[in-house]
């Protein structure tokens, strides 16, 4: 993935454990949709001053709730190394917002990820614009969607 | 367990599947006290008509916060019979309630655990008396801890 | 969803609790695709004699590992109601299988997913052709993806 | 905690996130031992080069499954602030190790919570003795419980 800025996308460290893994000794499918969304969670803490869906919830009076997903799953993951995933907002709608996020490990892509989220008010989960706020951070941060 | 009115104590089934066994095969112990915890819930949902912690903390306006669980792992879970979680008070304090947990496959005693929650009020989580409609209900439900 | 048959789709209960909600008071989106796993599974046990991805996995020496995965998320899910999961094959490859997963509460359509599987020798992970005995189930039970 | 060495015990961060907690906007009951068990495996993992409970089951040939846990909260646990776990073994058997377990955000102790796991052979899930490579290991990083 490559920014606009040129500079690389965000990545967060997921640890896969043992209680990760299922009886064919590989990361439990249902837990990699749980590592994107922790990954998207951190990507917000790390451009929003460390505030993740809780404080943007309980203290800016927002939410991104998901409206969709999809998930492609290349590579079996393991406890042998940490899965590194890339996040990147792919898109900026009037309402919405899309992300990206790459799951690598041991330099092997392991999954991607198309998720779609759009901006409520907090209060009464009406659709809502992107805040000022986000627009102006997540712009710059936006990446092409790699071509197949 | 034996309940002073003579009937069985409330069962809860809990399907056991793949992604709740780790490489072992065999349950994943971190699964296990969220098993014990969704027996709880559905104990009071069976017992105040439906409700459970979701409708008591935001309908009725308390709530009962965990302060301790102990458990004692007796034998594998695996997918292969349902789980049968066997659930009583074993004391009702003025601001707290224990539960005992029993968990159960093919007959064999897999898990026992104590559950220990006080009552609080849902809007500012201060500590307050067990409901009346809560003492009411429970009283003739109690079990006592079996002897060792 | 309307199979060959003309019999309803499979459909597998799910109870949304307490622990399964966010701050938002809503089921976490992480437990979403979670529960269309279950339901998957519950399918498999249904259709074969009690045999889920387990013993298809320890027994039966094949295995189904998901390669793609995408939800839409349509309505929220809370635990006023239970989550009742339609599942039927829609799609039967020489080497994968494919899923759709419907979710309602209260009538309302909550999600829906695509889910796609290939067979897999279990002790070696090597792709392999869906068994005979797989076929020969799973052929009359495929539904049409409905128009949109 | 004190270790005999007089070195501080280990510590294992997590990040506590907004699904992690639920509609009181706190952590579930049911994800804090599953963090205790994280640390558990982080604690491993440091100690023995990177070994975790995967590998310590699939390449050295043994386990350390648990037979019980406790668990006392004391504080709510939220996202705004890491939680850390502070890990370290109490007591170490002839087959048998015991850990505690702290969880502190913001220097407030929000759980402590008591681990015993019993060493078996992977392959049979029979008992044996701790490894001599473990007992080396873990003989000088062992803690006294605390005083009441």
């Amino acid at each position: 993935m490559k920014t606009k800025s040129g500079l690389p996308p965000f990545e967060h460290e997921i640890r896969v454990a043992w209680g990760d893994c299922d009886p064919a000794r590989i990361a439990y499918t249902g837990r990699i949709p749980n590592w994107a969304l922790d990954a998207i969670n951190a990507w917000w803490e790390h451009h929003l001053g460390g505030d993740g869906w809780f404080q943007m919830e309980l203290d800016r009076g927002y939410g991104t709730p998901f409206v969709h997903m999809s998930l492609d799953f290349r590579h079996v993951i393991t406890p042998r190394h940490r899965l590194i995933c890339k996040v990147a907002p792919t898109r900026l709608g009037s309402k919405s917002i899309e992300f990206r996020v790459e799951g690598y490990q041991d330099g092997n892509l392991c999954f991607e990820g198309r998720f779609v989220c759009v901006f409520i008010v907090s209060q009464d989960f009406t659709s809502r614009a992107a805040p000022p706020e986000i627009r102006e951070m997540v712009e710059p941060l936006i990446v092409e969607w790699p071509e197949k």
